[in-house]
């Protein structure tokens, strides 16, 4: 089956890792083919099983296959169109998705993933029309590096939107573009390292900040959060000088942290000289009443960290998003940072500068409001009209998911990603927003933004049937 | 004793350069031998004498042999430095200009900023055709975050052109796409800090690695770099873990590493268990011989970060560059970053592969090559012109920058600065490149990438004046 040739100065395992992968590419190897177990293997190739062993290993953590605890080794389901290396490359289709998931299995129909948006709802024509003008406009400057700090307009841009709906309080001086949560956290937690060392997450919580936090050397301590917010005692016990927090929606509980929650918190740290992160990710989809207010808008002149990005309703694709630094963070970031180039593409921040002042965003934003607020109800009701009284929605109102609590269902998470995986169904795992994992029995993620109400009435259909034991067919 | 193939695609020279490199490593030829004479190798195999002449310059060059004075070449001694063939510098003074900022002042008509690039270098139709064939294919795609690791196709385009034109072995899951040094080598350190949590980094050297590195956690030590390259004996004194080092083109000198210094370095790593940062900023432009293969190539297997950029050729302001990790680190790397969002923006990731899949890229890179030498050539010519033996070039012959130094010069470097400012000519002072700053005095860094010949010449002449105070009226 396999050639591997000992005189190569390629390692064996690093041959047979590269022919494996070449048959998964090419889909000789089809998803869900279980390898030859490790023994068989070596004996067939006159290796040691170590060879094979490494092999196998590294093909996990490329993604290529993954283990089954005592089943052995299956090709995961590749989520691109992926012809062998060297043939020109299609684009993706629309169903792809990239990273793919662990326990991916057949072509997903349904995704609940809880951070995408609608597939129709990029504005196009208005982007192109923007980067064109700002290519023309700026194509001498694409030969030197810009701002570092981000282009001006669009930090000025950012600052008359946040005034003007999110009730925070900067300057342009203060704002740093960033290409997402990882680059704009990892450049507060360089901020604050050496002096506040340890830092409260909400636990549960995005996996996302845990990850940047601990790679950038903070000590990071889960803290409880409920419907009352973050709690604010175990903060206090912890020994944390620095509280990651979203308080406009709680990721993944959806809850609005109380505005005593927030007096608390701002009085912690303005008691013992303590940093809030706050992250306001997706704030502008809230479907009753206005959106909440920012915590920074509370307290200005505090020592808190503000960020805010455009992936939730422009694009998580275009890498864009934002810090509010405060004031007294001002000559540090100065200074750790001023040899530092641009955070992103500069033609991208001036198209998005550009859209931001002719009105655009401000439209945007009121167009992707009503149209999740669709699904959000659709999805709403679909529980209501598939699990009825067997399940409970926690956190609905706002952003692009809510979590659904199914008392006493029996079904591991593990096993339920896997069924619904089959029936065509992509859950996220629940279990990934708790600090270390677990726990998550009963809780399901479910994101809506990238279905239509048709879709997540369907999906969720089948859904119930697969949580309640009740399998039914897909009248799709 | 070589053979040529008329009808490889291989240019000659680059196979006989091949082929003497093999033997020069394998010991064939031994350190000392003679190299037959140019007249007589390009008789025995029916080659021009250019031929032949442009193999020894290019193995000169990469310090595989060294000329005589009428002796002719010889193989060197790879396992010791190559001896300096100009005496080091001490670089030490009390006139520190940290922080000078080269953008106060009257506007700037000279900018000798060593990383600008021509201002209608960039190719806009080209770029803009396939921007638009991208955001028209991949708008739906838009709604949701892309390949972590950075678009397949783009690291499928990196490897291809890496393998063709680099000498970098590598697979497309060793790719990280990145959006620049500072995002690269974040990660870089983030992957080796709590196994190898000192580096040494070549002094003088570019400030904003020391800086990101410094920020990630690791200890910077300086170590001398000089034209044998970076001290090994003093990398190993240091007690170091990590070396970070520009082989193809030291920033600021511009000198290549000996492939001397090269094997040593590769040793002190396999040997120590120990890790090489190498960036390969600006290798592409190489204005005798071809560019200088990479230190990865030598050892593909060894654990070598490659990083490698776009701004240099392309543009700075697109916010692209990748990293080659060694397999040793992919699992590390996926357990650390395998939350982490896309690097930099889905479309112009794509536009990019589009790009290079169309051959585009390798024609821009000699397009940029051969008029980046014209500039090249005329500040040599200018200095020669303006200076006279009053000053020196170090470095010459790559890149978009050379140093010159003027013994004795009286001005301190921020004066100097300071006075070119006011008659236009913005400088970066060298001492920014110098850890610690300091000791720069009669050192200037002239990066030429930005202006036109004719400006070369006006502002050198202008500059000249200057330095060696004697006040030309500007005749333009």
């Amino acid at each position: 089956m396999f050639i591997l040739d000992h005189n190569s100065p390629d390692p064996l395992y690093a041959q047979l890792a590269r022919q494996i992968r070449e048959r998964v590419l090419s889909g000789r190897l089809p998803a869900g083919a279980k390898l030859p177990s490790v023994r068989d293997l070596a004996a067939e190739l006159s290796v040691s099983r170590n060879t094979v062993e490494n092999t196998y290993l590294e093909l996990t953590a490329e993604g290529y296959v993954h283990a089954r605890a005592r089943s052995g080794y299956f090709v995961s389901a590749l989520d691109h169109e992926a012809p062998p290396p060297t043939a020109k490359r299609k684009l993706r289709g629309p169903d792809a998705a990239p990273g793919a998931d662990p326990g991916a299995g057949p072509p997903c129909r349904y995704d609940f993933h809880p951070a995408k948006l609608d597939p129709h709802s990029f504005p196009a024509p208005l982007w192109r029309k923007y980067y064109l003008e700002c290519l023309r406009e700026s194509s001498g400057e694409l030969a030197r590096y810009g701002d570092g700090q981000g282009e001006r307009e669009l930090r000025q841009a950012v600052r008359e939107y946040l005034d003007r709906s999110r009730g925070v309080a900067c300057s342009p001086e203060q704002i740093v573009v960033c290409s997402g949560l990882q680059h704009a956290l990892g450049m507060a937690a360089t901020l604050v390292k050496d002096t506040h060392p340890r830092v409260g997450v909400e636990n549960p919580g995005y996996f996302l900040p845990r990850s940047v936090l601990r790679n950038n050397s903070l000590e990071v301590v889960p803290v409880a959060v409920g419907p009352g917010g973050m709690d604010i005692d175990a903060l206090k016990d912890s020994g944390s000088r620095v509280a990651y927090v979203t308080p406009s929606h709680q990721f993944p509980l959806g809850h609005v942290m109380p505005v005593g929650t927030r007096l608390k918190l701002i009085d912690w740290a303005r008691a013992g000289g303590n940093v809030i992160i706050e992250d306001d990710y997706d704030s502008e989809l809230r479907y009753q009443g206005k959106p909440i207010p920012s915590l920074q808008g509370l307290h200005p002149e505090g020592d808190i960290i503000y960020l805010g990005t455009f992936s939730k309703i422009l694009s998580p694709a275009l890498r864009l998003s934002y810090m509010v630094l405060p004031r007294s963070l001002l000559a540090r970031y100065h200074e750790l940072f001023r040899h530092y180039q641009a955070p992103a593409s500069l033609l991208e921040q001036r198209t998005l500068a550009r859209f931001m002042a002719q009105g655009h965003w401000d439209r945007h934003i009121r167009r992707m409001r009503t149209g999740c607020k669709k699904k959000h109800n659709a999805l709403l009701r679909a529980v209501d009209a598939h699990f009825g009284d067997k399940a409970e929605i926690i956190g609905q109102g706002a952003g692009l998911h809510v979590v659904l609590r199914i008392p006493g269902m029996a079904l591991g998470e593990r096993e339920l990603i896997r069924r619904a995986g089959v029936a065509g169904i992509r859950l996220f795992p629940f279990s990934e927003t708790l600090d270390g994992g677990g726990g998550a029995e009963g809780l399901l993620l479910l994101g809506f933004g990238s279905m239509a109400p048709e879709e997540i009435d369907r999906a969720t259909r089948l859904l119930a049937g697969i949580c309640l034991g009740r399998d039914l067919p897909d009248t799709d």
